[in-house]
């Protein structure tokens, strides 16, 4: 069933109008009276609707009563990501939203090429926002995974090791795994860091680990920047058991 | 350490010479006399180099012992995936085999829009290994996964169901998880399926059933089909302990 995010205040009422691109895309798709399709106010709230009419002014639309999204995973799960460079945390925003991330947040590092300055970051905010709410839309999830921008590493690992379970992945640690970092505990947030091609600095890796993050090796295979968080969003999503 | 694929009877001799691809590939990396390099087989085997003389005639280098490569995982995980369009199975061919893939197959599916005929598929299947080769190589890895495709659905279920695990991954079923599917017992090969865009019919969902394949849950999120095997395939080898 098609679903549309929409403001909060619409879900309130028991009848909505969609304009703009919305309605367009619903024309695109050819929908008319009696047809179905789900709001959603990605906040992890939606309600079933009835199309009742297709006009100029938009589409007016019978809803059906509010419920909590089924599609979210219970584990809060944030990624954090060194920036990379060209297009490739783009790719990231799209698979981690997919793949349940709860928020995706990005940050220079010491071997970090690119690093925008705050005009352009802002522009790059928005796209990558609406990559993640496209995301969201087309693979059903009830809740739009916020893309975040911070200033420093260590800004980041304040941030990170606030969760209940915090890793940071680094190719040349050979004694933590993931699983055994994730076995020790259950937890109901988690935040999962990995650095840009270059990879993590030593110095970086010891200011993680002195603010408490788990530092853990993804296995002996050297995974490409962009790899490493879905790896361990995948791993750690089916350790929760939210890939059910 | 720069890793270079070699014939396996390269790895016999204490010395090797390198030409072509490689000598060129050592010149743009400025490497010279005394520098360390690993010649593998891509069949598991490797040996650490020492570079002796770089010159026209190609990179002569005195070559240590052969041991087993360290960095592949013990689980035979092949990744069987219906035709996707375009160039998204280039995609899953390099995530893949950085991620420890066995083996990489692709078929046509009853929804699979692009089918190539023989021709042009003979073509891409050169491709898609090479993918695989510079893949294996940057992430250091000791076996060259084999990129194959098979005439038919049926064709596929039936290589895919002699793995000690087989799963087949599919929307619509809600009751059995890829984790309860993994902890049914142990196993040492793995072939997990996924469909095309428009994932597949119900028609294949009960032959690959029929023949023995787990017909699993990834989670209530629709995921893209070249998210899916790439979401399953780093569950199974998190589950197997592969990622550490």
């Amino acid at each position: 069933m098609p679903r549309f995010f929409v403001s909060a205040d619409v879900l309130q009422s028991t009848t909505a109008t969609l304009e703009g691109e919305h309605a367009a895309h619903i024309k695109v798709l050819r929908m008319g009276p009696g047809e179905a399709l789900t709001l959603c106010d990605g906040q992890g709230h939606e309600a079933d609707g009835i199309i009742e009419a297709v006009s100029h002014d938009g589409v007016q639309v019978a809803l059906g009563e509010v419920r909590a999204s089924a599609s979210e995973p219970k584990l809060k799960c944030s990624v954090y990501m060194g920036f990379p460079k060209a297009d490739k945390f783009e790719h990231v925003v799209q698979k981690a939203t997919e793949l349940g991330a709860y928020e995706i947040v990005i940050f220079p590092c010491a071997r970090s090429i690119s690093k925008p300055d705050a005009k352009s970051l802002a522009k790059k905010l928005e796209r990558w926002q609406k990559i993640a709410v496209s995301a969201a839309e087309q693979c059903g999830r009830g809740y739009i995974p916020q893309v975040l921008a911070l200033a420093s590493f260590d800004e980041a690992v304040q941030r990170a090791c606030k969760a209940e379970f915090s890793a940071l992945f680094y190719e040349n640690e050979h004694t933590l795994s993931l699983r055994r970092a994730v076995e020790e505990r259950p937890f109901s947030t988690a935040a999962l860091m990995t650095g840009p091609e270059g990879g993590l600095t030593e110095a970086e890796v010891n200011t993680a680990h002195a603010a408490g993050m788990s530092v853990c090796s993804l296995g002996p295979r050297i995974l490409r920047c962009e790899t490493a968080p879905l790896c361990a969003l995948s791993a750690v999503l089916y350790a929760a058991n939210e890939l059910a």
